[in-house]
């Protein structure tokens, strides 16, 4: 049973998040259209173009989401921003392509911006890039990069 | 000369991305460090991993400066979002290779993000992409992307 739209109210851009990348997995349009902002909306695929307005992103993702087999979505925060209207996460997607346990696994590095409406916290912006770095160093090297403490404003 | 890093103040974010650019032309290390925010900072350079932390970040960028060759930047805005302490611009940096007339011209996809400080403005997070389309098509396309009004919160 897809989703009712209506029924969506996200308490926190966490909430949000885990919707967004729900609806990636379960192909689920409509829960895609109940995460995306209102207005301000722009995604960037990996090594595209950016995509400016809501309506052109919800075009690309349904796209996207006829042509993929059943994605596992493992998300890594790596770093985020808190304000009261708007929360920017910036994380690493280990996307499988199927539940199989040999399934191959390719890394997007995603920042999202999510932004308060009246109606809740909503997806507005989500610019994606790949790295060249070889998956196995990744792997090895756990991303190679620093974590640090969340960066709260104010 | 070199920049003072205690002489900036920057009253908006768009001083700071205007700052931030110069600081790439010149080759100026020390500006880009007061065009820094002090926490929170992240940076993924074009088919990068993510470097978190202004230490690692200003180290990136010391390469970077020493290794370019005079760049000239134009900037395009595509959309923004802006909060109180916090605006979100998403732009096509066009980056010339040198002040020729026939210089070959890169494009780059940058989500900036700026937060005010009680020092003011400053730019927290850069994450940058290529695309895989073909220069010459963009060019004829100018980007092939509807430009949008900006979205304000509040």
């Amino acid at each position: 049973m897809k989703s009712n739209q209506t029924a969506f109210y996200f308490t926190s851009a966490d909430e949000v998040e885990a919707a967004f990348y729900s609806a990636f997995e379960m192909g689920d349009i409509q829960l895609m259209e109940a995460v995306l902002a209102e207005q301000g909306v722009s995604c960037i695929h990996p090594g595209s173009l950016p995509i400016i307005g809501r309506e052109g992103v919800l075009d690309s993702w349904a796209q996207i989401l006829a042509n993929l087999d059943e994605p596992v979505f493992r998300v890594e925060r790596l770093s985020h921003t808190v304000a009261d209207d708007i929360a920017i996460h910036l994380v690493a997607e280990h996307i499988a392509a199927g539940h199989q346990l040999d399934a191959e696994t390719s890394l997007v590095l995603a920042t999202n911006v999510y932004v308060r409406q009246k109606n809740g916290w909503r997806l507005q912006r989500h610019h994606t890039s790949l790295s060249s770095v070889l998956r196995d160093e990744i792997e090895e090297n756990d991303l190679a990069i620093t974590h640090q403490a969340p960066n709260t404003l104010q």
